[in-house]
């Protein structure tokens, strides 16, 4: 099994970062524009891309700690089986957010693009909660031309 | 052993990201201003920033296809072992650079840490090569504010 790591220190509080993990208003300001079903543990989320993308299931959430989805659903096929978690953790002024998105069957071209992409919604989360400015899809980063 | 791996696709030659992977001012345009000694294999590549930093060994140039590095010397000590590469990949106006930093002993922290960071000095590439504005360090995108 292969993993995506990332870590990014945002200056903000744990609570504020917390509801953009689990709301579809908080993951609006950062991921996609297009979010339906956050909530409690169980919950489905839609993540919705041009009207294609991922279904995740909320397996755990510890408040201010810990949120942990399961990937639902069929698409992308890659991403079938593979489990996403934040962990929040402050330290001083600011606060921690070590994501993972693990139990990949391969370490692929995909895989590798995921990861970039992750580290770009993951910067515009940190600029969603520092300046209110994130840049949610369609308006991320790009990192090719396809 | 665990991996961290990226995926950018560039719209410029092949041949000229090759050279910013390669050479002294190819390097300094994307991830620190401070490098000295890239040249051909068994080179030592000493990349610093505020006087430290890691050194790297070069064990395989394949123009235009492939760069890889190994680690040398004791800094940072969580990168002794590890091996980086640039797999150069040329599609249609395109091209991708698949990139891996690989031998990690464990997941720690300053991995996922360094993995976000090297989606910032890839995507520093990318502008490098497309724009001709970089962001090497010390004008690098901060991830935290440690």
């Amino acid at each position: 099994m292969h993993e995506i790591s990332h870590r990014v220190g945002i200056k903000t509080s744990v609570d504020k970062i917390y509801q953009a993990l689990t709301t579809n208003e908080g993951l609006t300001k950062w991921w996609t524009n297009d979010i339906s079903g956050a909530g409690d543990v169980d919950s489905i989320i839609k993540f919705r891309f041009n009207g294609g993308g991922p279904d995740f299931k909320v397996i755990e959430l510890l408040p201010n700690k810990t949120v942990r989805w399961q990937h639902s659903g069929n698409m992308p096929e890659a991403w079938v089986g593979t489990e996403i978690s934040f962990q929040l953790h402050v330290d001083g002024e600011q606060t921690f957010v070590r994501f993972t998105h693990g139990n990949w069957q391969e370490s692929s071209d995909f895989m590798a693009h995921c990861s970039t992409k992750w580290a770009v919604f993951l910067l515009s989360l940190k600029d969603a909660m520092e300046t209110n400015q994130g840049r949610p899809f369609p308006n991320d980063i790009p990192i090719d031309h396809s």
